[in-house]
């Protein structure tokens, strides 16, 4: 058993590869007016028999109808899937004993037109909480998708599954890889997700689907994918709210063979790496990133909280979006983490520039320094590094850990203020 | 010894009171240009040999520094104080060794200008963190408002100090309320505040102060503070930040000679509550406030920590600025608090609207109370009670808490991005 995030010795390559499914999956889409404006808000992906499944999914105790159905047919499928099914427009959470029948009735119509065993089916929902889904108007779509699928191609583009399961995202978000394994032989993995608003960590995040053609067991793939979410999804942050549909699903076809373990983890990793960044990027009113980096903690806990705290304080991502260079409420966010560290030994460190050391401000800064501390202040992307000192050396890096953000903007406010209305 | 939540049996009263300091206190102000505009920025408040004193500091790593000479003042006078001088426009906070030697110069000149021991002096600042405070400017204040203090009324207005220590607060805070002892004896309790950014419970919150004239030891007066403040600045949010300078000051100056403890709590805790809505009603940004009340938690700590959550998610306080009924964002506000409840369970009225119950919407709803939930969602205070249906009755009474906080609006977010600039 290898490691997936020990280097691999072999030759073989990642490589990006044009944003296709993975060998094995069909892909369809429909549109049954549970959005406005007529767009497709419907999304079937069906994959050949043996495909495996995992899946992580929302730690929110109101977890949607759909949510509660996949993680059943999850247990009771030991990890195989033959589709997926995702609608945009309509969350069917906080939808009580309606809401599980109009979910369970959207599996059983797939199960039914794709002549598949229901529990292998998968299904989640997004958009408005609280709202009955348009069954009505779904279930005539479904039969209609299903006749799409058998005339898919197979390993066709990402793209109009990606743009079906829009909500306020401003466009699709789609990465993929090839391994070109030794011997010529190649293996894709591919990923679309969704995102914009009640983007956070420490639940699976939003809807994201990853997809291989690779053979891999169930097992393998729920590490791979844990893996592959630790080191994105479960570092973002949009606005700190968990929403009750937040799901990452990832399927192998195992159409393509058998893969290196470790291979297969750093193409899931990337992919969901990407697509992690796409969602901040697209956050609600996103203007400006913002990432914080966090060395010399303690514990490599210790790391991630004040790198969260930091990213997601108010005050520090509305000073991001402003270009403030008021760097005080960097440090003030740090020192309010809840992590223990003297707070003289703590450096802070902007664009590259030292600004903070032993408990003041850095002399140089006061003067010549400003103009560069400001223009750091107003890239792109503002790039924070903090060492809180109470590690040093290799300890200090391992001890370490970073969390992506964006500046809080009025146009979030503004989009968030008039959501259902 | 008596409990200060017990209800008194005497016949004496507790009315609102007219905005002056309490016996034994004299104000006096000054400006000395930390503050644009040229507006008075420094504050001192003098009391009488005899004079108690408590404090409640921030838990902030990177405490101020004035901060930390408080904090040892506090403990070196075992609860006596002589003066309080304030500053705005500075937080003197991260500022290193010079912060503090900053820090002790104004508590000196107020000492010898005052004639009183330095440790019976505290001080606190507020505005930008990691500038240096302008002493060569301040220096020569400090005795002409000592002056001002020898020609001042006793028991005059607050509102020039309350003014003097305002930031981004539109309007000056303050409370006062007389005890009405038998016997025709009467103690007076007044309070000012500065809020605005950075409230946020768990911690001292702001800078507010609290002054009686009934004659209280240091021991008691602690317990009456802190009875206050859980009532009052730790059930508040505004953003979510911890300041590096949040401080609650009590002083008593003993004048009015002694009164019964729980009237004095009782007291304090009615001009804290008021002082603390209006923080939360001149937040940056101000537009609507939201109260969430929750009851039958299992415990009363799980009540506070779901409330708290619900009243800080940006989710829900955009749709509060909003008017929007996206009351769904509310029930998975609740989900997410990390707190272990039936969602079958869960009740929510808004405006004392029942609108979700059986972990669905109610019937009604759907049709005639739309209008009215809208309604609710639209006044100037939105009021959230929800009961979890862990405990029942009595029980159920007991394990709840409120916590108060506003729609987060645009205003807010351009405020603090051009905060320094």
């Amino acid at each position: 058993m290898t490691h997936p995030h020990a280097d691999s010795p072999s030759a073989a390559r990642i490589v990006a590869a044009t944003h296709h499914w993975p060998r094995g999956f069909r892909a369809a889409v429909g549109a049954a007016a549970i959005k406005k404006h007529g767009r497709d808000d419907l999304a079937l992906l069906a994959m050949p028999e043996g495909a495996t499944a995992a899946a992580i999914f929302t730690r929110n105790l109101f977890a949607a109808a759909p949510i509660e159905l996949s993680r059943r047919h999850l247990k009771d499928s030991r990890g195989h899937a033959s589709a997926l099914i995702l609608n945009s427009g309509c969350a069917n959470a906080a939808t009580g004993p309606r809401g599980l029948a109009n979910a369970q009735e959207m599996v059983d119509a797939v199960s039914l037109a794709l002549g598949c065993a229901t529990e292998s089916v998968f299904v989640n929902s997004t958009g408005v909480i609280g709202v009955q889904l348009p069954m009505e108007r779904i279930a005539p779509v479904i039969p209609k998708m299903a006749a799409g699928i058998a005339e898919a191609l197979d390993a066709g583009p990402l793209e109009p599954f990606a743009r079906a399961i829009m909500t306020t995202d401003t466009k699709p978000k789609m990465s993929a890889r090839r391994i070109e394994l030794d011997g010529g032989r190649t293996v894709h993995v591919a990923g679309v997700a969704k995102g914009a608003g009640m983007i956070r960590p420490d639940m699976a995040t939003m809807i994201s689907v990853l997809a291989t053609d690779a053979a891999v067991e169930p097992k393998a793939l729920d590490r791979i994918l844990r893996h592959a979410a630790d080191a994105s999804y479960h570092r973002i942050s949009v606005d700190g709210d968990t929403s009750t549909n937040d799901s990452v699903f990832a399927f192998a076809s195992g159409v393509a063979g058998a893969c290196d373990e470790i291979l297969l983890a750093r193409a899931f990793r990337g992919v969901a790496c990407e697509l992690a960044k796409m969602i901040v990027c697209d956050g609600e009113g996103f203007e400006r990133s913002l990432s914080v980096r966090v060395t010399g903690a303690a514990t490599k806990a210790d790391a991630l909280k004040v790198a969260e705290t930091v990213a997601s304080s108010l005050l520090v991502r509305t000073a991001i979006t402003g270009g403030d260079p008021n760097w005080g409420r960097i440090v003030a966010a740090a020192g309010r983490a809840g992590v223990a560290f003297r707070p003289g030994d703590l450096e802070l460190r902007v664009g590259g520039i030292l600004i903070f050391r032993d408990g003041e401000p850095c002399p140089a800064y006061e003067g010549s320094m400003k103009d560069a501390v400001r223009a750091a202040f107003n890239g792109a992307h503002v790039e924070v590094v903090i060492s809180l000192g109470a590690t040093e050396g290799a300890e200090a890096e391992t001890n370490s850990d970073e969390f992506l953000s964006c500046g809080l903007t009025t146009e979030y406010v503004r989009l968030n203020a008039d959501y259902t209305t």
